[in-house]
């Protein structure tokens, strides 16, 4: 289309959550966000480990970018004479580096890259850690630049769009999933209101979502993740746009918990759901969505917010933080290989077979 | 049937959000419960006017209990020789009583009520007005209190429950409404498990309900708002039980916001939706939800929790704090009067023409 609004992406270049110093790995702290805002330097691998476990690093693709850089952290405590001998000696802090967080595959798939290149690197094996850790970086963001201008290509002029959790600059290496195809929506005048839900417990999207897009000149309304059925109701919205952590071969893709409930409401309304996933995503291991693990986080993030406690003491609560959304309830999956129209069994295999 | 056990009534009457003093009324602040627990005494009708309000007092039943004490408070400061006169004087007061919160049927209802006694009353008139008023607490503990019995009939042993916002003790005259059919429910062995949604964004589950049904020693498990639907999945709830703000002709039901996506989720997956609310919440006048004005607070209610402020600032939110559930995804609608299975415009006629 010659008429599209070309993207200056520069302009969405300014928030990085992840970044290389040359010898550590500086994560913009985003427990702190929106009001302070406070980098973390890893200067080891269970530093980062323990920064994936704890949140300051958030976001699926963001997690495998910063466990990445873990391994190169590790390898800088290791001698070997090449990276078959090396992996060696870095299982255990892969391993821990795997187990920091459950659901998005993501963080496997990065340290299955990272394991992969050593296995057939000779000495040089501590640059070829460095080197594939800034490539996983790089391609994340060509990917999401990508998925962008394909997930905007489906949306029709004058389109009002909710989100859900961040899944922006914060949670990637840049541009962001879905939020980059809203970026791309709003560039190109496809888009004309975006609305984010809060997305409880951590509320991603009141501290991060609203916050980041406001960075770029964006006016995001913030909801509360419950009205957002009695907004579609209104007519406010055609898409709601969300990533994912893990994306099944049926389609079943494992996101921020709430996602479901949106997807169910979208459906009863006729709104349409677009999942954004780089394909490091996809899981073709995993057949559907019952087999994967859903993280449980501590119930005191139900308890209170920002310190303040708002529950009586004695209290249980329940907090999956992700749930299953079914592929049928899902309209478009679009990765950097390209748009998936009603994901199922067959033309998921089709794609990534 | 013989073997249900009976209810031990008492057990339950620790908590009274209104109490007459005899020449004031004394509501708990329900802003700073659970950890503050504080009486605000109003002496004159914009007191009340004003807490109703603020929310000191909340609850669609409760609301309507406070503007009828308003009323006598009101009535203290004129003089009149007979109602019809007194209600002449007492105009300004009982319209800025009415215009407090817009959702809930219960306040016009009650005021309407107050209107109708006064108008027929002698020289007594103020003696009349504050018999009114009691009445129309003590009638509305009585019809929770069936109401409990009515709706736990409906409910198979072992069941799990969801609720949302809080509609017990707190926000009627005593025992509640949907909190009061989950009372009655565990007495008699039928609800094994109770889960309360936060019900963002005034946390009314999250800081009221679980707290209220703690005092009782029923566990409850608060979930995120957004978990809803994933609880649903698991097989966990076989009711979702809420209250109503206001129900139309069409069995159309306004709740707290979160309400209708709970409805759609409920239908999702099977489980069933139960209205529980006095007969003062039918408005037959009103022919279907979308006549519904749908009260729309402060987008600061979004923007923290506690004093403490998450959402960064200049940032827009849509913060409508009530929904609309048709009809047809309600399976029950519990009054007084009894119960109407599947609500429609021939069967709420039937009920209540």
């Amino acid at each position: 289309m010659n008429d599209t609004p070309a993207i200056d992406y520069a302009r969405y270049d300014h928030i990085r959550p992840i970044r290389w110093t040359g010898d550590a790995l500086e994560l913009l702290d985003q427990r702190k966000l929106p009001f302070i805002v406070e980098h973390v330097l890893c200067h080891d691998s269970d530093a980062v480990a323990e920064a994936i476990h704890a949140l300051t690093v958030r976001g699926a693709p963001a997690i495998g970018i910063a466990a990445a850089w873990g391994v190169v952290l590790a390898a800088r405590e290791v001698q070997a004479d090449d990276g078959a001998a090396a992996l060696q000696l870095l299982a255990p802090a892969l391993e821990r580096l795997n187990a920091s967080r459950p659901t998005a595959v993501n963080l496997a798939w990065a340290l299955a890259r990272m394991r992969r290149a050593l296995a057939v690197a000779g000495a040089d094996w501590k640059q070829v850690a460095a080197l594939e850790a800034q490539a996983i970086a790089d391609e994340d963001l060509a990917a999401n630049r990508l998925m962008g201008a394909l997930g905007a290509a489906l949306i029709a002029p004058g389109s009002g769009v909710l989100t859900h959790c961040n899944t922006g600059s914060l949670a990637t290496a840049g541009f962001g999933t879905a939020l980059g195809v809203i970026r791309a929506g709003v560039a190109q005048e496809r888009i004309g209101r975006v609305f984010a839900g809060e997305t409880r417990p951590w509320l991603q999207g009141a501290r991060l979502t609203v916050w980041e897009l406001q960075q770029d000149g964006i006016d995001a309304t913030l909801i509360a993740d419950s009205a957002a059925a009695h907004l579609m109701k209104t007519g406010a919205v055609q898409w709601v746009i969300v990533g994912a952590d893990r994306i099944c071969a049926n389609g079943d893709t494992a996101n921020k918990i709430g996602t479901y409930q949106l997807a169910i409401a979208a459906r009863h309304h006729g709104v349409k759901f677009m999942v954004v996933a780089p394909s490091s995503t996809v899981d073709m291991g995993t057949a559907h969505g019952d087999e994967i693990e859903i993280e449980q986080r501590d119930p005191g993030e139900l308890f209170g917010v920002g310190g303040v406690r708002t529950v009586a003491e004695g209290i249980a609560a329940w907090n999956p933080v992700f749930d299953v959304t079914p592929g049928e309830l899902i309209d478009a999956i679009v990765t950097e290989r390209g748009v998936i129209l009603k994901p199922d069994l067959a033309n998921m295999a089709a794609a990534f077979a």
